[in-house]
């Protein structure tokens, strides 16, 4: 008779259930026999990769046979450049995910509370249940962090609080001073995680910037990823910034080898690439007006958003509009896993795509 | 004043000192000043990439704005037309450091033991610790696993078993009797892993092959990597193949966009790569012998091995040794973190790199 490998597993991952992610192309193709599909489902760049990145990624392959650096030398004095971070400060990830599970792994024990906001990113959830440690979910205001429930909800085990800014999956952004108000407010010995996936495509004058707060605040870890307005997904790279004693511990728990040569090379090279950074904030913001505009004229209310996606109420059941838009060979994403059934999360694309899925939707919706 | 953070990590974390990579090349050349430098030092492919695999990441590449399909599909694909395995036994990892850092989260609760050889792989001793465990080290058998050894060292707090067949850093390998007898007095409630990340280079007629076992052993998990003979060290991907119930624990962990698209393309190309495979076996044997015979005829001892690598015993103390050698420009890896200060171990290059070392060695061990 075999054994019962559930129950060996730690409490925490007994109770965890893994991160769905976006449905690739590939794989609708093979479901449904289809060609022609547009994907709005994963806040992926649309413009494709930068020719920079590109050509660095390129010749990193040829060294392929060699491990990475495993300190991300080269990255990290990039990183230094841009941003005027020091390497003691930096945490090289594969993707901003791993920064965000290392963080967890080194400050939670089984039973340890984390705070973070009710329609938060699904991996705060994940990382500290496989901690074993426990979800304190403080209520949403209008789909965004209400700070002040969330210093409410922090307690005697709280080790960690996680905040997106701006949030994903609502698109939601906190003002400056509000951020600043409840860092001030956080004892010293819990850490805050400000996840900044998509700060790139903020615009406006009261924007907090997670790295300018950092040398303020020792417990401050702030992560950035290059999935978003760098448009790196494929490649697996994100960093953490954070004080040297916080940096020390995370780099403790990080494998060695954790992000790929092409991926440094390639991180390294679209730092450089102003041009394409900024074309991908222009996109961004023609295709939002796009989509706006296009629900607007279909009567159909958003979350108003921040990031590279739009948070559309469909004003009903959403998982039955998300099957029919597949079968029209669009790929959004449902929220019923964030508890938001009516919600359908759609990431802006090219101006032709998101044609498509105005037109698709609006077909699927007078059904 | 600011606060003690590592008060505040887990005790594991605590506890954690982390793995020491292989010098990079890059990092010798700004150190010291000079080019033309020879790495011997992480077990790395002299070949350079499959031409297969390059063209595979580079048509990746273009797709870099796009997640990988988090469920490696297309891989799985391809492992189960080369081994078999269906895809409810597979587990992709970021390279097997990543599968078997998975395993130990899997598994293990602080206070938990874990049985391994003395001079096992550095990552088995990193893993249990940062999980709070605690590693039983069973001595060894002129520097390879002594299986009676390891059979009496599992107690009650047992959790978990790791051996590496071939051993790094000794390149000691079991025969397969062996290995099925210990397998069958392990009791089937504490999982055993059999890392076979050299496993390509074996040769001979009693070699244990771990994922023919698999379907005798529901508690055994086989690791396989690409970074060793099939040449993928900078992409980072590797697997682990066990029974349907592990292997969703393993994924529950396991973050969902873990390995890079690059890596996952790569991969299916080069196990099409026959000819690259047996190129890498034989430039392997071809260069064994030659650093055989070379140190044999500078009188020095060395573990006969089964690996891509040859760990030598300079008869004094290794690290000065190593530093001298650095400055002729060829790395190797110092052995002292494994408490063997007289040894090195040399990765087999090209036959001008193994030249290039045995000359260097003679001229430092002369001074």
């Amino acid at each position: 008779m075999s054994c019962d490998f559930m129950a060996l597993a730690t409490l925490g991952v007994q109770g965890l259930m893994p991160y769905e992610a976006g449905k690739p192309v590939s794989e609708l193709e093979r479901e449904l026999g289809i060609s022609n599909i547009v994907k709005l489902a994963s806040n992926e760049n649309p413009l494709g990769p930068s020719a920079c990145a590109l050509a660095a990624a390129r010749a990193a392959l040829t060294e392929a046979t060699r491990y990475p650096d495993s300190n991300g030398f080269e990255l990290k004095r990039a990183l230094h450049h841009h941003y005027g971070l020091d390497a003691d400060l930096l945490t090289l990830g594969n993707g901003s995910n791993d920064v965000l599970e290392l963080i967890a792994r080194v400050f939670l024990n089984p039973g340890d509370e984390v705070v973070f906001s009710e329609y938060a990113f699904a991996v705060y959830p994940i990382v500290t249940q496989a901690c074993g440690a426990r979800a304190v979910i403080a209520p949403a205001h209008e789909y965004g962090h209400n700070l002040q429930a969330m210093a409410e909800a922090i307690g005697e085990r709280t080790r960690l609080v996680f905040i997106a800014n701006p949030n994903n999956p609502t698109g939601t952004a906190l003002p400056r001073d509000q951020l600043i108000a409840f860092l001030d407010g956080v004892p010293d010995n819990i850490v805050v995680v400000l996840d900044e996936a998509y700060t790139e495509y903020m615009q406006g004058e009261d924007i907090p910037d997670g790295l300018e707060l950092l040398p303020h605040y020792p417990n401050l870890v702030v992560t950035r990823t290059f999935s978003k307005a760098w448009g790196l997904a494929g490649l697996r790279v994100g960093f953490a910034a954070a004080s040297p004693d916080i940096t020390d511990l995370l780099n403790r728990v990080r494998q060695p080898f954790n992000v790929s040569e092409p991926a440094l090379a390639a991180a390294c090279a679209v730092l450089d690439d102003t041009d394409y950074l900024q074309r991908s904030v222009e996109v961004n913001r023609a295709g939002m007006n796009q989509l706006e505009q296009g629900l607007i004229r279909q009567g159909l209310g958003f979350i108003p958003s921040h990031g590279n996606f739009i948070t559309v109420d469909v004003a009903r059941e959403a998982q039955p509009v998300f099957a029919a838009l597949l079968r029209e060979g669009v790929i959004v994403r449902p929220l019923g896993g964030y508890r938001m059934p009516h919600h359908l999360r759609v990431s802006i694309g090219l101006p032709e795509e998101n044609d498509r899925f105005l037109r698709a939707l609006k077909q699927v919706l007078a059904c």
